[in-house]
């Protein structure tokens, strides 16, 4: 077991080693400067490219109906499978701006292209920050200037540039045995607050140097993010921002063809990394002092999701965590209301392998044993309703004294 | 402008003054005892009585899909139309408490019975505090005998019964001149968390001496409702056990006839008292220091009222109005994530009488006059939306670091 993979939710397959000394794959070099964005002078800008001509890719976005402008000229005016440069700043979310904020997009867009060797539909923009402030292009576009000229083979400033309220950075290089010899993948996440359903606040980037068709790089990007950054929250919060690019550009030379077992392990493998980084988010959800999952099995598959959420995103439970709570009648609450209306329902309730409640009424339980495991940093709640056939589960963190400090004073 | 009547969002017609020494209205007597429910030794038994036997009544309950006990008990087997008692304990909600809790709640009602001198199917009983714990009946019935010697006509007992984590009492006595002279109208309330769309983790019990028919005192309790405990919002926690109560004695000879003027201000005179009530419940969010009004209008009637709770309900929201931040960007947000897969959105945001956003897009406005009106008590958001003819508003406290404090520790 790594370091990175730390949690007993994720499933390390063989062959997928961790590369402690980072790096990224062959073929990519990033950089990360401070433009001027952030107050604090700190490292606000990412440039990340990829060398290879023929780069394929593939990219996901938040669904929110009010979609900043990076994404919508990402969207709109990249072609999403064969992105070679992404440009990514933080300090500034260049949302609300309307036809302003769009020209700053593409105007970031255009030099990130020069800054990376590219033609401007090669290229994705990508920022986080402050929402409804209008982005400073030419701060930008002298900071694509100064980063193109420090491109390296990590990607350690690249990381540090999309971090906004993040405690720690999330990136991690990894080695992945396939059939026609080793291949490498690296990855940088961001992501604190505003993380909820249809992934987050949040920004993750994959490179790798296998040799995937776009058609493949789409399919098990589409499923990874299906059961990571999909089924976590922090806060509930769907962010105006959220976007997660694959890019792969085939410098290994050894090709992952399409059905075969080598996409099966590159699919595992992309499971495992960005389950592993999705957990790293909710760990850092503002303030959070423990992650926990729901998982919740049914008759009723929308009936499963919303009682999931419910749970993920009550409060009352999210303090309970923070608080080291054992208080499962916040579970049975959260229940009656993703349900509500229908009367006399019966659910089983069980915390960290001890049931407390059968048939919809508690049952004696060792309480101190209880009250113990729920202090452990990751916390397992499991939620049966009639039925069966339909299963979820939700990652989420607590809800504690940190997140009023970090949200009640963030932009002023 | 009485002491009660405090917001600005409460129109109080005239007619409708307070009785600022209190007392319940002619023919209701009340007590509050401690009957050991409470780890504190503090009053958590009331005992509300209208000593008409021909009193008439309506109720409204939670809409939650796990109803507790003592809910079940009232909404099966009281005469809703003609509750002469309420029996409310905190301390314990007897809620998901399975069958030996629908006997102690059974038990509770057969007992009130006893001490109100009415039948078990007058009797409707109440409950509040942790979820999952078996109620302790013989306790309650100690107790309701205790309280049925020590029955007053003043309220003050009985509303601290019914508090939890409130820190203060919500009660009020108001005169309403009617046409055929005045009436009183008196209502206790509790709630603080766990509060939100169909209403909350509140109790509320009305009493006047007016001469009332059940289907006007049900049509009245029903509208009103809709316009105060409906639209609030403290944690977005659907309860399991609120009950709102309306008792009509008739002890003062003053009919209010159906259709009548009469029945129109009495109607006003409950709008107001509900929705200042509402107001209290809010402003007495676990912790807050603040009160939010969101106004919604649109084409759309199902849009209109998503975001609105989907702003009464951010997290970001809340703890930028905790902070007296001027934060409208995630306002912005709240809109796209409630509106999610509606791309192009446009939409309007004004804060305190500022409008800060036009057509999707930020617009100048003086930022230090903002951010001083965000630091009032109560600060106003209005949301447009394309299209004309839908409208809703929801009430909401902040969230601040009290809020963590109360629920992280709540019951060990």
């Amino acid at each position: 077991m790594s370091p990175f993979f730390a949690s007993r939710w994720v499933d390390v397959p063989e062959g997928l080693t961790e590369v402690v000394a980072g790096g990224l794959p062959q073929g990519f070099r990033a950089a990360g400067v401070a433009c001027g964005l952030k107050a604090d002078g700190g490292v606000d800008l990412g440039l990340m490219v990829s060398d290879a001509p023929e780069t394929v890719s593939a990219a996901r976005f938040t669904r929110s109906g009010v979609l900043a402008a990076p994404v919508l000229v990402t969207q709109q005016r990249a072609r999403l499978d064969a992105l070679r440069v992404v440009a990514a700043n933080s300090g500034n979310a260049n949302a609300a701006t309307g036809n302003r904020g769009l020209d700053e997009a593409a105007r970031m867009q255009g030099a990130a292209a020069m800054a990376g060797r590219s033609q401007p539909d090669q290229v994705a923009v990508c920022s986080t920050g402050v929402i409804g402030v209008q982005l400073d292009g030419r701060k930008v576009v002298r900071g694509l200037l100064d980063a193109s000229g420090k491109l390296t083979t990590d990607d350690v400033d690249f990381t540090a540039a999309i971090m906004t309220t993040d405690k720690f950075a999330k990136r991690v290089t990894l080695r992945l045995e396939l059939s026609g010899g080793p291949v490498l993948l690296s990855a940088q996440a961001k992501g604190a607050g505003m993380i909820q359903p249809a992934f987050a606040t949040m920004l993750c980037f994959v490179q790798t140097d296998a040799a995937l068709e776009a058609t493949t790089a789409d399919l098990l990007l589409g499923v990874c993010v299906k059961r990571s950054f999909d089924r976590i929250s922090v806060d509930g919060q769907l962010s105006t921002n959220d976007t997660v690019i694959l890019q792969a550009g085939g410098a290994s030379g050894v090709r992952v063809a399409p059905e075969s077992d080598d996409e099966l392990a590159f699919g595992q493998a992309l499971d495992a990394l960005l389950r592993q980084l999705a957990l790293l988010i909710v760990k850092d959800g503002e303030g959070a002092r423990r992650v926990g999952r729901v998982a919740v099995r049914g008759g009723d598959a929308k009936g499963v999701e919303r009682v999931a959420r419910a749970i993920a995103n009550s409060p009352l439970v999210k303090t309970a965590l923070y608080g080291g709570d054992p208080n499962w009648g916040r579970i049975a609450q959260s229940i009656g209301m993703a349900l509500s209306g229908s009367a006399g329902l019966v659910y089983d309730i069980s915390i960290e392998g001890m049931q407390v409640a059968s048939g919809g009424q508690g049952i004696d339980h060792d309480v101190s044993e209880l009250a113990q495991r729920v202090t452990r940093p990751e916390v397992e709640y499991w939620v049966g309703l009639p039925g069966d056939g339909a299963e979820t589960e939700v990652f989420f963190s607590d809800l504690g004294h940190e997140y009023i400090t970090i949200n009640a004073d963030y932009t002023t």
